[in-house]
């Protein structure tokens, strides 16, 4: 029977230490959630009362399925009884089921940060666990610095972690609280830890500072730990915690480890690590483990072949496992296979003749070499391919258009900018000339399209913008810098596509993006041309 | 003595199989000096024939003071002789110092990818070793899926590498080529390997595709292999090769490894690493281990005090050591402890009373609660500090702007797009109104601003935009959404400073960016405003 590992989401707490990252009560109570319904087994939801944000949570906290949530404190100050530390009486008023609490366990720490002698960090750990237990069904301790704590005094740090497991504390988390510790050190001094503490009892939390959390949690699993401390994506202070999307699939796939995620919620992995990433409006990483968008492309031709003729060869799991999917890149380097293979996968029923592919390989190529990047953009790469090989009616043709941003002080004396979009289109024939605003240029020159094009196009009505981006090619050049604009669009049956433009100028390339992502909505809408 | 590790680079090969990797032959010569500067022992600069710019990169190659520069190819195909190879012609014809050749080393690879028997795939290795020695000063062989191939039939896996060394191969370099491996099963199966041929000829590369390429390259070091290849920044096909920032300090600072970067090399790898990634036009990772910005940043109140009071604490090496500085982050956490330190830091001779403390961090709080970030531009954080404490001058004051972008037909008939900015400012009691055109309406209100403020302040001539950014806060509204521009700008007197703007509208933000960086600009030069 496969051995049972426990995760512990620290997400809410040390991951919202991240620079650039602040989660809203909101946030807070869906990515908990999201927890859950992945099968973690530990949420720290955040530290009660150190801010608002984790005030308004811990008021009314989130209904979890499966997982248990955890409140995170200090243990009691020097001097005071548990009972009476203002810290913990706010910590208890969360009434979580789990208390974890962070203390030394560096006779040096206790000493120099805190003060206080080594016999009175050992009642303040032994005390606060004891104090939590009168109001949790479950405790723990994080051992703050365990490992530097170790390595200068083995004999009091273990000390510090037998004061709270005779207190009850059900966990012993061993913390790497700066990160400097490797693999190696981490599986010899767990090892030694386990001989006085039992596996089933340790945990352990790591930190990315040399790059190494993820191995550092496997090397205390190895050595017999059973908690492991982690966040999504790897989200922490400095180089983030040990990033429980990787684990998770090494965990399970490769290590057979019994965890708490099912087969059918590994699947969504991919999933909830992008949406992770973008509710908190940074760019998911296409390099990430298992889950990133580049993590099963392949942009050499000579791999792109051999993938295709056996996908052991190079992909080290099959990534439909985590919800994620083979990707043949079309570029610089790419032959008739990738060419062939990226349709296969994006569902285009063409089968170009090596005359056409000749062709269009040469179009995606020029287009490449100016600056279109069609990874994140399939509806313009399917656009383009159609295109090329006659097969995108005509729909219209801008005659042109005129954007004008101002601004001044209104009626009540306050600066305020306006922006209003004219655009001229001829369709089946006839000139529509309108004119809209918008709260920026590309927002008024949208608008100004779609009114132009209504009264032809009718379904572009449930049509919207959800996303819009902008990359600046050459910043060396300062503002006259090339601009690709990468727009995301949605419909009302549910299609999401992707287009891109690019060019000297924002606004243009704005326009060419949103160009695409209208074209492709007719065009899989089936919409008749009315030249047609 | 300390042991001796070689580095081995192969960003310019592996790395240019990034997924939105393009290097240029002028991007790869000038990488290829800084890793000679860096102190890399074997760059490896491409593949010759595989492409137009590995062409052009060997056929005039770089003239390097230290490293040797690798040249990559494939062992001979099967039936041919290495003399009369076409790819190891081509190969030969780069005539680099060293040769590195990658073939198969796992039986299921060879008859299954290549449909070569097991014999004549050893045959192929040695030959091509051998002839490859008649070319070159050294040879190495790169053992495609090793582990794979050792874990499969590890006879067969061993008789490659032995069939390279004895052809003379100085190097056997066992690879991880789909990135399964994790790093207990590199340790075993590399001292396994240890035991038939000495770690003093045995590399390691190893790929990203668990979180743990740095975590297996430590691994095989520690089970004796002497040569490790990587890339800079962890660049590579799918989740990257090994990052060789990572592990550089790594090795030299908290494993005491012997190796071609000094002291003084060190110092530069933040430099280095970030350059890098501009030059790519990627943004640099803020939590890179070592590097990134992040890397020493302290976000919470009650971390920020101890890390004045004792850095080892939070920091597990001294930042300086790589060319990186610690960061205090002002935020929604931040204390006054965090506020004075990051004054410290950037040289702010500013030392405010409680009650002007209190007023900054509500300000801070507000504009950080609006979108603005001051992270990555320092400039308009010390303007908003200053001009909060009333300690800059009133220059000038925007009147109004219009910015007219239109797409046309021009004389040629072909579609063109202009942009072109109006703008009045009062500067002195005068009212200055200007006309400019631009290649972009960002770039054209620059030209216009800085045409009107001229005549007062000579000294804007010799400022410049160096970097343009823009990032979409609230996606999920489309063109709609909240726009944050980061502006970076640089002067003749070699200064470099970034402000930031924010606003619903893209124009209005570029303007406030632009606005500050102009404002900082006159600020740092005492510039007397006319007023005044």
């Amino acid at each position: 029977m496969a051995e049972r590992i426990w995760l512990y989401d620290t997400t809410l707490r040390d991951g919202a230490q991240t620079q650039g990252v602040d989660f809203g009560a909101a946030d807070k109570l869906r990515i908990a959630k999201e927890l859950d319904d992945l099968g973690i087994d530990y949420i720290e939801g955040g530290w009660p009362g150190a801010n608002p944000t984790d005030e308004a949570f811990f008021a009314s906290p989130p209904t979890l399925r499966r997982a248990r949530l955890c409140a995170f404190g200090m243990t009691r100050r020097s001097g005071r009884s548990a009972a009476n530390d203002p810290g913990l009486v706010t910590l208890f008023q969360a009434r979580t089921p789990v208390i974890t609490l962070v203390g030394k366990s560096s006779a040096r720490q206790a000493e120099g940060a805190l003060g206080v002698t080594r016999e009175e960090n050992l009642a303040m750990i032994a005390d606060s666990i004891r104090e939590a237990l009168r109001h949790a069904e479950e405790a723990m301790f994080d051992a703050e610095h365990f490992f530097d704590g170790f390595k200068d005094d083995p004999g009091y740090a273990l000390a510090c972690l037998e004061a709270a497991l005779e207190a009850g504390a059900r966990w012993i988390v061993l913390c790497d609280t700066n990160g400097g510790t490797l693999p190696h050190e981490v599986e010899t001094i767990v090892a030694k830890v386990a001989q006085r503490i039992p596996g089933e009892r340790l945990g352990i939390h790591t930190h990315n500072d040399t790059e190494n959390a993820v191995a550092n949690s496997l090397a205390a699993v190895r050595a017999g730990a059973r908690q492991i401390q982690g966040t999504l994506n790897g989200l922490g202070e400095r180089c983030g915690n040990a990033n429980l999307v990787s684990l998770i699939p090494t965990l399970k796939l490769k290590l057979g480890y019994e965890i708490g995620v099912t087969d059918e919620a590994l699947r969504h992995l991919t999933h909830l690590s992008r949406t992770f990433d973008e509710r908190l409006n940074r760019t998911p990483n296409r390099h990430a483990a298992y889950v990133g968008a580049s993590a099963f492309a392949h942009k050499a031709g000579l791999h792109a072949s051999a993938v295709a003729k056996s996908p052991c060869f190079y992909e080290h799991i099959d990534p439909a496992l985590v919800g994620n999917s083979r990707d043949i890149l079309v570029s610089d380097q790419a032959g008739r296979s990738n060419l062939l293979f990226r349709f296969a996968e994006m569902g285009l029923d063409v089968d170009p003749d090596p005359e056409q592919t000749a062709e269009l390989l040469a179009v995606i190529k020029d287009r490449e070499a100016r600056g279109w990047a069609y990874d994140g953009a399939t509806a313009s790469f399917e656009l383009l391919v159609r295109s090329t090989l006659g097969q995108v009616p005509h729909y219209f043709d801008l005659v042109s258009f005129r954007v004008i941003d101002e601004r001044r002080f209104n009626a009540r004396g306050e600066l305020v900018t306006t922006s209003e979009a004219t655009i001229k289109v001829a369709v089946g024939g006839r000139n529509y000339y309108t004119v809209a605003d918008g709260n920026g240029p590309v927002n008024a020159l949208d608008h100004a399209l779609r009114q132009a094009l209504a009264e032809t196009y009718p379904t572009l009505e449930t049509m919207q913008l959800v996303d819009y981006k902008v990359r600046i090619l050459t910043p060396e050049k300062g503002t006259a810098a090339v601009t690709r604009v990468i727009i995301e669009s949605g419909d009302a049956e549910g299609r999401v596509w992707q287009t891109v433009g690019v060019s000297g100028n924002i606004i243009d390339a704005s326009y060419n993006a949103l160009h695409d992502a209208i074209i492709w909505k007719l065009y899989v809408d089936r919409a008749r041309a009315p030249g047609a």
